[in-house]
């Protein structure tokens, strides 16, 4: 197909006109189809039935000598510990088991160092200012807790290697009021993209003005690879930071939301033994434990590292045609036009689209009359600010694989509509 | 027996020679008996065990449309809503379902309005003063909170009907810097105390100087009596307040700890619509939802209230003659001798024993000499001081029934060996 920038003032207004037709005709479809949030799907969430019958009432519910029943065990069953030990690649004795959710983690963790600071330096509440690295795109909602809490975020540009390191190297050496940066560091949401072994060794060097710089790496999908022989792989940062003398600068965060049951998984921080510290005493104040029966029943139902690894081959098996066709669409449809550019993830839940400078609202927007949701243009920036407003993200999961289909189709369709008008009104 | 007030110097040493042959005696059996924590017994957690087997893999995993596995549903489902609502004797809407923890609830609503304020107000975190009022006494728990935010607690006494209302009345009135009051008013913790109608119309129709002051009501054990014929009533508050035309100014807690498994329960929080609302925005920054299918179990399991207060029943049981023996052991062995005073409770978890000032801590230094370890001496009281050194909370729950007997016949041997002392050195 010939590229718009190629085509005289009226093939253009043919092509508009023809694309406006097939628009009309979708939209009479009366589609609802959403492919907003990084959900999955009722076919994976049948993967992991069998946690429902690995307890019963005849099962020993006893792990380590500890009733599983009963109050106590503030970080966790030793069990678990050590399956998300070996998942998130430290040691047990640095790994806390939390509740459901990392986001919660995540959020308590920022909330703890607001009201009570970060080994022993001022609490940011007794700070006139507080700034936080925001890698661009992103996720909205790690965004949304900082923004929550008043904290000033900064954009940085990701490239193919993770966070553009000149510019957070650059900025935390200089600005003690830079407390932290937010990492997706494999398979980033939204773009797919994988942190490259410098750029992980270059964190663990980081040289920040504040002593209560934190690295949170929101290790999300780091065991959700979509093919065997193709993964991407992640240097584990923790033993990087230690080697590098560093050790208390990163906390790690993961969950097994997208492995077992979303709303019903486990989830962990890990860190340094200093920082662990802290946290225990914090935590010592804010619950007597978590859920010791949840823990057990993913301990019983994965048994260790190669259970989960298995477990999420069936998982990629059914989302890897679905992040293809999402693909192959893009190509098929976009391919050669310069309308966007896209990456083609190894892993994750995510695929990113960047549109023409100034089309991605409108897209998104076209798409909706349509029947399609995307999420929101803008929500992968702070304050959902893109500022070339050109970032949407794709999330590929939760549809089946013919309304996603039919969902890539009237999205490229949305592109074509959109990007058309800026090479007729030049 | 004579009381030691009426002993003669020589009738009183002798006194004290036999108690301490039989304190070297029980010494040497080498007991490991504990009654420091409110925690159910093995028996207690077995009533539950078909909450183990309501949910597998062929049960319908939907409550009122809703997908439990997945994510979503921000402040519970439907059903568990209903279910706690009941419980908590609130309208539906006035209720967020939690995961575990009600101490996370409360830990979580202190740490809300130190980051954030309440309803508009200046977040605690930027005032010099914040003051909390702590009837004593009172659970250790809910001071360790307050203390770990650098709060200003205040002892209130407790009296026969509840916390001195003329002392909360007079206080919050002119002090600004008094932002909530800690109750448990059913079964009160340690005492047993369940608040008059008077105290609670008294709290809804408070006049606190402070616009953002709120009551904690721990409502831990609202559903836990003992006795069918014998049980305390007490006043729906936030009913109470509502009419007062005060409904924002009381948060109500609750959990299923102590009905269903202690570890893995099901937590509340109760208030009126408008703190509703504030708790909810912040929530959708905290968690994408708590933990459903552990919710749905609940609700398959218990059913409706009825279902809950039969499951009590079997609860009161098991605890009755726990209960029953403390009781009655205290009134043999200390009875009439005026070494110290209690109340019977007829519900909740504790029996506080008062024992003559300054004696607290050297009997329960004396009981763990014995191998019997209670709550320490203290624990009770905001900072870990009782100024009278004289509150003993004794938790009956967790030992068998012959266990108890030998626990409480060694506390009050040492009881007697401490305060002997008292009337030989007068």
């Amino acid at each position: 197909m010939k590229k718009y920038s190629q085509m005289s003032a009226e093939e253009l207004l043919n092509e508009k006109n023809a694309l406006q037709e097939k628009f009309e005709q979708v939209k009479a479809e009366g589609l609802k189809l959403d492919m907003s949030r990084g959900k999955p799907s009722t076919e994976q969430l049948n993967l992991s039935m069998g946690m429902m019958d690995i307890l019963n009432s005849s099962s020993e519910l006893v792990s380590d000598g500890v009733d599983c029943r009963n109050y106590g065990v503030l970080c966790g069953i030793h069990d678990a510990k050590k399956l998300l030990a070996d998942m998130i690649e430290v040691p047990i004795d640095n790994v806390i088991i939390y509740g459901n959710s990392s986001l919660n983690v995540m959020y308590d963790t920022i909330s703890r160092s607001y009201t009570h600071g970060v080994l022993g330096n001022t609490p940011w509440c007794k700070l006139d200012k507080v700034k936080f690295l925001c890698p661009v795109p992103g996720y909205d909602r790690h965004f949304a807790i900082t923004e929550f809490f008043g904290i000033e975020m900064i954009n940085v540009p990701m490239l193919p290697t993770g966070p553009d390191m000149d510019m957070v190297e650059d900025l935390v050496s200089k600005d003690e009021s830079i407390k932290g940066i937010w990492c997706v560091p494999k398979y980033s949401n939204p773009q797919g993209i994988t942190y490259s072994d410098e750029t992980v060794y270059r964190f663990a060097n980081l040289k920040p003005a504040a002593k209560d710089f934190r690295i949170y790496w929101d290790n999300a999908y780091g065991v959700h690879h979509l093919y065997d022989y193709k993964q991407d792989y992640l240097v584990e940062i923790l033993d990087a930071c230690t080697k590098a003398g560093n050790p208390d600068i990163v906390y790690k965060f993961c969950s097994t939301s997208k492995i077992s049951f979303p709303g019903s998984g486990v989830a962990a921080i890990a860190a340094s033994d200093r920082n662990i510290e802290e946290i225990k005493n914090q935590l010592t104040f804010q619950t007597i434990g978590h859920d010791k029966l949840n823990q057990l029943r993913h301990v019983r139902f994965f048994k260790d590292m190669d259970g989960v690894v298995e477990h999420m081959r069936k998982h990629a098996n059914i989302l890897r045609p679905k992040f293809e066709m999402v693909c192959n669409t893009l190509k098929n449809e976009l391919g050669g036009l310069d309308l966007g550019s896209w990456i083609e993830p190894k892993g994750g839940y995510f695929i990113s689209f960047d549109s023409l400078e100034g089309c991605a609202k409108a897209i998104v927007a076209k798409c909706k009359e349509a029947g399609i949701t995307m999420t929101g243009a803008g929500a992968t920036y702070p304050y959902g600010k893109d500022p070339k407003d050109s970032n949407i993200r794709i999330a590929p999961s939760y549809p089946t694989l013919p309304e996603l289909k039919k969902a890539m189709e009237v999205f490229t369709l949305c592109v074509k509509l959109v990007s058309i008008d800026k090479f007729i009104n030049k």
